[in-house]
């Protein structure tokens, strides 16, 4: 159901998965390694305050650079690759679109600017040449990469004319899974913004069924894997089962539009956070703000599906709920767990 | 009703008409004036192809840049202004969100470019101090600009990674309207991807009656008037009362989407083209392309507004439609008129 750029998913009822069909163009050449190597994972001294990093599993420093120091060489910010060829950078101003109704960017553009330096980095990699984001030993055995699951958690939101760095890079994860892990922060400041991993995994593209991990498949990534911590100290059992007779908050008929599709003529992985929130009450959402969220993907979501956004508060605390996305035919397209803070408490 | 990055819009029913309120923010120095004034208004030569320009009443050729020439100076794509200070400059790289399901940037990707260079012109000029988008003169009086109508010409959609230069300026209008006009242009080649003009009117913020120019505004705003032809050769008479018992195509209970709000709270004017074509036929859209339309905004759409889309198609030519949103109670909210190509017919 859930597309990244074109189509990533993972469906346990995966009848109508997508492809990751991504348009193959030559990526331009890295800028020089002119740059330190980023170590990236914990917040770096900030000129806008003093804030520390909740993720303690972690000591280096994040040492940042200055933009404009690779200008010349990188001049359309197509991205670069750092000294360590295995972390890809990329460089981004929020444009005034990219803006909601909190005055900052939207969860939205931030998950889109993860999306577009993951496909930059394969693309960079060489995995998508043939414009499915699988290597030559996976395109030979049928075998696609979908998205079971995303964690961001943001700690602060850029807003209009800010200037953004987001490196990604891959960890070693358990078996028969890619871990996608990424870091957003102030090009200028150094500051943390936004922190992210994602898990994939593969499937047969003809029989929808998620597969082992081949050797040969093995040997092609395992050069990539950097062997970091995890950025964010997350919870990977599965979210909860969601009884969506028991949701508070229901929001039923919506529809994708046209322009949610992707190049598969697929929503896009980005719209179901969307689509999650739909039944977040108004009123919440104008005096709170994300400050992370995990997804499963269950389902893809094509355009002619009419689908229900479900939320329910957690009884233990107010700041936290749990989604439910389902197909108004009973089907589950997704369940999420998010968290939240009070405007006032920004960062 | 439409609003841009925050909201302008122009309504005969004015009642909850928006401002236009924008974060003020330096703006960061322009480059040098190493380049050439610009000359737009024609295709320059394309080493994408040699096609011409059907708009045969201008005759300056586009002399466009290698943006490689001011990277150093204009680092990060905020925009700049060319010797001829009247002409605001901006580069942007498609990202891959920007694409649709026609593998091309959306139109609202289109429209989302024409207002991020718009609004970083008025802040340029140091007209968004007050975050309002108005002149000293204007904020004195409590005036506001809304925006009444755009027309959009597409010539050829870019793609992912496509670098393209957006060129915009103010051309004099009839009284009491202000004619921002636009030039989207392939950085590489040259070819002239789109044109798009809009009109403005003025409005008193409080009693949201229009307003008529005063003379000490006209005064502020009046050099930065570029004598140049329009970019388009539009029907310049109001689009036809669309009756919307006769419409064919109808789609009800369309609702914004807490993401569609900006940070007026208030719909941005890019996503009510997005809503007339909601009634499109699937089709349709999977067949053809748009490659012009023209929208007049009528009404403000908030978040709890349920708005039905409406489709006729031209009973003269399968290729042009209008469109009419209008409120479920009964309000007008944007008519259009929309030309489209078969696809295999792309440029």
């Amino acid at each position: 159901m859930a597309s990244i750029g074109s189509t990533m998913m993972l469906g346990r009822e995966a009848k109508s998965l997508a492809t990751l069909r991504i348009k193959s163009k030559p990526f331009p050449p890295p800028s020089p390694p002119d740059v330190s190597l980023l170590q990236a994972n914990v917040r770096a001294p900030s000129m806008k305050g003093s804030q520390t990093t909740s993720n303690t599993s972690v000591e280096k420093q994040l040492k940042l650079l200055d933009p404009r120091d690779d200008m010349v060489a990188d001049s359309f910010f197509l991205g670069k690759v750092e000294k360590d060829s295995r972390i890809f950078s990329q460089n981004f101003t929020i444009r005034s679109y990219d803006m909601g109704p909190n005055h900052t960017a939207t969860v939205e553009t931030l998950m889109n600017l993860l999306q577009e330096t993951a496909l930059n980095h394969l693309r960079n990699m060489g995995l998508l040449k043939e414009g499915l984001g699988s290597t030559p030993e996976m395109s030979a055995r049928n075998l696609i990469w979908v998205l079971s699951k995303v964690h961001v958690a943001v700690d602060h939101y850029p807003t209009w004319s800010d200037e953004v760095g987001v490196e990604t890079w891959i960890i070693p994860s358990r078996r028969n899974s890619l871990a996608i892990e990424w870091i957003i922060c102030d090009s200028w400041t150094g500051q943390t913004l936004t922190r992210a991993s994602s898990m994939f995994v593969m499937m047969n593209k003809e029989t929808r069924k998620l597969s082992e991990w081949p050797e040969a498949v093995k040997r092609e990534i395992e050069h990539q894997y950097i062997d970091r911590p995890p950025l964010l100290d997350k919870d990977n059992s599965r979210l909860p089962k969601l009884d969506h007779t028991k949701m508070e908050y229901v929001r039923t008929g919506l529809t994708p539009r046209w322009n949610d599709l992707d190049i598969n003529q697929h929503v896009n992985n980005v719209k179901y956070v969307a689509a999650l929130l739909e039944s977040v009450p108004i009123s919440f959402l104008e005096s709170h703000e994300l400050s992370a969220f995990t997804v499963e993907y269950r389902r893809e979501c094509a355009m002619d599906d009419v689908v229900q956004s479900l939320t329910s508060f957690c009884h233990e605390t107010i700041d936290q709920c749990f989604h439910l996305l389902r197909s108004e035919c009973g089907h589950e397209v997704a369940r999420g767990r998010t968290q939240w803070r009070p405007k006032q408490e920004k960062l």
